[in-house]
């Protein structure tokens, strides 16, 4: 059993070894002529500056959560002050893997720039490498951490006095080991909401002024926030996808913990199967999302999205039918959670329902957000009427495309739950999740691509090296899309997956809409991710005012700036993005932070039949379908509005007559554009991150406002109790059918 | 107790005779001259062929639903086919209301236009007369028709066999009642929805030519489609308000009633009291209402609002006064729903609660949409830099006024609850929606001076004219904004009550999010609101843009008609705005009906652990909490864009510079305002609709669904159950202390 414990971070440490040796094969390549380098170290400096300014923030966040969570370890029942320690490695290593993606990511640019020179498999083979050594590196830091954390924490806290898999030692260890994860997603929470803003805020201000206005193209060096809007794709695309993935990917895996805890079984394992399986999925994950990296490979004029989707799927059913193997092997054949009988099949069936539902969710958002079908070009006809026809065309597709995403998504719930229970809907985000290291460097490739035709251009590299860019920047944008709903739809099951566990951990049996507070709670619930959004929009707002007043400045102050002979001032701007992006974050971030303690803590003892838990549950109900909607449909309008401005690049038909670039239905398209941009890369993917963190922050607090205050007595000394059960039943089975006293009250 | 009975009916009675009277004065007032009344006969031959067109496609459906009915209610345990009836009435009733509306505001909108040419004061007398016809009409028809069928289905149910108010008899009958509510929301969906498409199909339409590729002022006559921008203003804001309230205020009062029933008491009135006490205090609130209207005087260059308040004002304070006495007299000392006891000062508070509730949420919509406050000042600052930034803006404002509403909701929700129950809820409800008769009538009084001054400017009348019917014209774009704060929180309340209803009917005692089945319902609900607006949308979208062809057409082909010679054809644009709403409404009118029908019947037994009732709870609630959100989203964005724009007729200040109509940000502030304007007169508004009618929907289907089947033992035959039950709790406090078997099983 020692063996197999060992064995997960083990995998941690093969992923990180990968992680190292690719990385080095990437900074090994040539870095092009001095001009490419210099832009590049512009980049790499502006996104360091921004990691650095940011962290420096979270250093004083950290040490604040830190002391809160070191007085609530220390006054509970069912809580240790050592949570404060699986917080800040949570930290951490959220941050870790924030520096190596955004490390390997600016090195990545110029290099897959400078391969672009020679062929487009090169190209590729550099853009996609940055990326997995991302994805390797961020799959491979979560599971190293919480496998070695969880062996320390089982000996600390179970081991040493004898406890069973079960016992409520193993709760508190594991409800220690939800501070890693809260460290992870809370500096998730700031990554992406602070990167969301820079690189809105960059990229709106440097198109307002320098496209509309000035009438220079796209990373046109005289532009002065060229550069910070290049930053802005490494910070909000890469930073803050990895931070997003990582805290999903840990949250989905210590929530099927938390949940697997409570299934009592006899194994060859200690009775720890079902806690240790989903860790165990995971590391299988990363080994075969290494074999996956081996297909991605491409012949000069391939297909590369072919590839990436060779890559992809090898490593998907791979990890799926090992899964089988491990299942058999590991799981006893009945299991039992809260009274709901289920199989090891049914474990196995639970992750392939997890791998169908983020497939089938990234194939409807690549539908709604792709160039030529039809949402997209509903889009493109209205804008022959001009901007607003555009914008309503653009609302309407992102609010039409949750209906399907949000049909896959209960299905999945219903039928995860129907196979497994609850275990079932948590194995099924974290089947979802297993080839996250994959997912990642599949998503971290398109912005590395897009940078280095940013660098192309900037350099001004023969054409050819910018056509080859462009077509990893195009398979990058779809790639960006189906990345989105992937992110999207593995925060949704995450959620629910916690979800399940606060309601174990805080000891309430139902979540009642049927009581009042509860169905204000998600009222209040449901409001947030309104709001939520509206912060993010208007910072970004407010931000890329603040860029297009200096930007004009440059303009009007620079001395031959529009010639070529000034330079302009790069660092001023990045500056701007960066000081915005880090005091935007902190109401946002407040927000997911505060309200489930307020709840939980505020109204506990408030109202007689309800209990504070029961309402916080309302709430995250109520975040949870309002998140998963306002992150569907903005991250689906966003897309389909930029792909429908793009349409017009190599010309479309509306009403009989061509259309281009330039021409008014153009234009018209680049506003929905400039629109969709805060929605798709600010308020849209933070939406995954707020419900995530919402229902982190109340899984950690679950034990302090438990119901069971006065814990029932042990079952020895209940024989009465069931007694009078089966006579209750007797008398009137009706009755006691429709009303069953929960199964684990009894035992 | 039958005088008391047959009070209420006379209270609709004295409302209808009122609306005689005052529309024969309305009808006798100087129509004006040849010119105005052959544009004023334009309009209402415009509205009266689209109540046609609609009214004839809706008998149809009126048809096919009563077949449906009539299958239930044959079949059906504890129904009847006698619904059928009951259905048809409501129906007719909520026609009929439109019809008075439509046809008092076609003849109000002349009359005030030539009223305006003597003096301030009596063009604002003959158009809030004009709206008083429209309000009490409204609230006239409810009353009567609820309190006649309430008379003869307690008169054929309960007391010809002398069963009790809270017996099974007396739930058939109302159960039979509820078809009322259904006939009266169910025209009231497609009146709004199809009112909703029609305006703002007709208004985008001729805006995008007219003002914008013409440059002709609003209501030229040269513009082919003005007619049907006239005719829309009272198709969508006269009759799809007047049906929408109608609709709210009859669903209130039944809801009250069927939660009402289930409350068994000891009264002089036969044990009616909580059943007969919403529809007296609506009874109440049209005789304050009238006495209202008496205050609503204003002098030559006095105050509009000031006047329209101290109206609305006074019937408010005089119904909550009346209130109390009444409940004083009427109702026991102590009541108990459903375990719930709470005392008749409690059902007085939760009135006030209503009351609360509906006035603080109509101050923050005026608050988030008014000229001049921080939201719509931020909207005109942010168009300096364009169409984009004007859009992102407003999506974000209408995001965050999200905020208020519901928490004062939310609170709302807990405080009628602590202080009456579910039965408080409802009462507050009810409170609220009392004086519906002074709200519509205020509401109405807008259109009325919007058309009149339509008119006054197509018939070339004196400045002076125009400049009246503009001070009238800006106050009814206020009150429009808080009308539709009240519309939006009473149909919260409604669809509060009505779930609470539909909870006690369907014999279900949970709504367990903690069950995936429910949970799933719940993330499909939360859906259904933003698929509806999509549809709705671009509906408005598609629409305008077959307006945008037509009036391009007519200006082309039509010769001198922009020299005024040549003579536009109107009514082509007439019979595409109802061509297209009548098309258009079909699918969203279809969801709402359907989706209940669909979770209800085809889910029953499919879960052995989950009832099909308690899953469609779970969609009921998702649909109201996303419902509310996008309405106040959606309506709120629409109204602040509206202001932004109309912010620049006076001139405002961006960056130091003033700025007016015809400017570059003027300009942005008007894309905004057209995307707006589906959200606020379309998709917006139509939310209440679907979150009410999908609850009655649910309401009139919860005997056919109820999961008490197999209905438990009477209560003597249980006597073995207490016994075994107080063993338990003897045996085990803590245990039955978290599980108490609901109360209402054991009595």
């Amino acid at each position: 059993m020692q063996t197999i414990l060992y064995a997960i971070p083990a995998f941690g440490l093969v992923a990180l070894l990968y992680t190292a040796i690719k990385s080095a094969w990437v900074t090994k390549q040539d870095a092009g002529d001095e001009k490419m380098s210099t832009i590049a170290r512009y980049i790499a400096e502006g996104a360091m500056a921004f990691l650095k300014a940011e962290y420096k923030v979270l250093t004083y966040f950290a040490i604040i959560a830190s002391i809160f969570l070191f007085y609530l370890g220390y006054v509970g029942e069912k809580s240790s002050p050592i949570i404060v320690g699986a917080f800040l490695i949570g930290c951490i290593f959220s941050a870790l893997a924030g520096f190596i993606g955004m490390r390997i990511a600016t090195k990545a640019n110029v290099r897959t720039a400078q391969a672009a020179k020679t062929s487009l498999s090169r190209a590729l083979n550099v853009s996609f490498t940055g990326g997995a050594v991302m994805g390797m590196g961020v799959a491979g830091l979560a599971v190293l951490g919480l496998g070695s954390l969880f062996i320390a924490f089982y000996y600390w806290f179970v081991q040493r006095s004898g406890a069973s898999a079960s016992s409520e030692e193993m709760e508190i260890a594991l409800e220690v080991l939800t501070g890693f994860s809260l460290g992870a997603e809370s500096i998730a929470l700031f990554a992406r909401v602070g990167g969301g803003i820079y690189t809105k805020a960059a990229d709106v201000g440097a198109d307002l002024v320098g496209k509309v206005e000035a009438g220079i193209p796209e990373d046109d060096p005289r532009n002065p926030a060229t550069i910070a809007d290049n930053v802005g794709d490494n910070v909000g695309d890469v930073a803050g996808m990895g931070a997003d993935l990582f805290g999903s990917y840990v949250a989905t895996i210590l929530a099927t913990m938390v949940l697997g805890r409570e299934i009592t079984v006899t194994d060859n394992f200690g009775g720890l199967s079902p806690i240790i399986l989903p860790m165990l999925i995971a590391g299988l994950g990363i080994i075969f999302s290494m074999i996956g990296t081996l297909f991605v490979r491409v012949s000069e004029g391939g297909n590369v999205q072919a590839a990436l989707n060779m890559g992809n799927w090898s490593s998907v059913a791979l990890t799926a039918i090992a899964s089988y193997f491990v299942i058999d092997w590991l799981m006893p054949e009945t299991l039992n959670l809260r009274g709901y009988e289920f199989t090891s099949m049914g474990i196995f069936w639970a992750v392939i329902i997890g791998l169908i539902v983020g497939t089938l969710i990234s194939i409807i958002t690549e539908y709604y957000t792709a160039m030529g079908k039809k949402p997209v070009m509903s889009i493109v006809q209205q804008s022959s009427t001009g901007a607003a026809t555009n914008i309503i065309s653009g609302l309407s597709v992102g609010m039409m495309s949750t209906a399907l995403p949000i049909i896959v998504l209960a299905a999945g719930i219903v039928f995860s739950y129907s196979v497994a229970g609850l275990y079932g809907v948590a194995i099924a985000a974290a089947g979802m999740m297993a080839t996250t290291a994959m997912q990642l460097a599949i998503d971290a490739f398109g912005p590395i691509a897009d940078n280095a035709g940013g660098i192309a251009e900037m350099s001004e590299l023969p054409k050819e090296v910018r056509e080859r860019t462009d077509i990893l920047d195009a398979v990058g944008n779809t790639t960006a899309a189906t990345g989105k709903g992937f992110a999207i739809a593995s925060a949704a099951l995450t959620s629910l997956a916690l979800f399940a566990a606060f309601v174990g951990i805080s000891g309430i049996s139902t979540i009642d809409l049927y009581k009042a507070p509860v169905l204000a709670g998600l009222f209040i619930g449901g409001m947030i991710p309104f709001v939520f959004s509206a912060l993010a929009i208007s910072a970004v707002g407010r931000a890329a005012m603040a860029m297009v007043q200096e930007v004009r400045r440059q303009f009007r102050e620079i001395p031959g700036i529009m010639e070529g002979t000034g330079k302009p001032e790069y660092d001023k701007c990045v500056a701007i993005s960066t000081k915005a992006a880090i005091r935007e974050m902190m109401l946002p971030g407040a927000i997911a932070l505060i309200v489930p303690l307020l709840v939980g803590f505020g109204l506990k003892g408030v109202f007689e039949e309800v209990s504070s838990a029961e309402i916080l549950g309302g709430v995250l109900a109520g975040v949870t379908v309002a998140g998963v909607l306002m992150a569907i449909f903005q991250s689906n309008a966003g897309g389909a509005w930029d792909n429908a401005k793009k349409s017009f690049e190599k010309g479309v038909m509306i009403n009989g007559v061509m259309e281009y670039k330039g021409s008014e239905p153009h234009k018209a398209s680049v506003t929905g554009d400039t629109v969709g941009d805060p929605f798709k890369d600010t308020s849209g993917p933070s939406m995954n991150i707020l419900i995530k963190l919402m229902s982190i922050v109340s899984l950690v607090i679950a034990p302090h406002i438990a119901v069971r205050e006065t814990p029932p007595p042990a079952p020895e000394t209940r024989p009465d109790l069931e007694g009078a059960i089966q006579r209750v039943e007797k008398a009137a089975p009706a009755a006691t059918a429709q009303y069953p006293v929960p199964a684990k009250q009894v035992n």
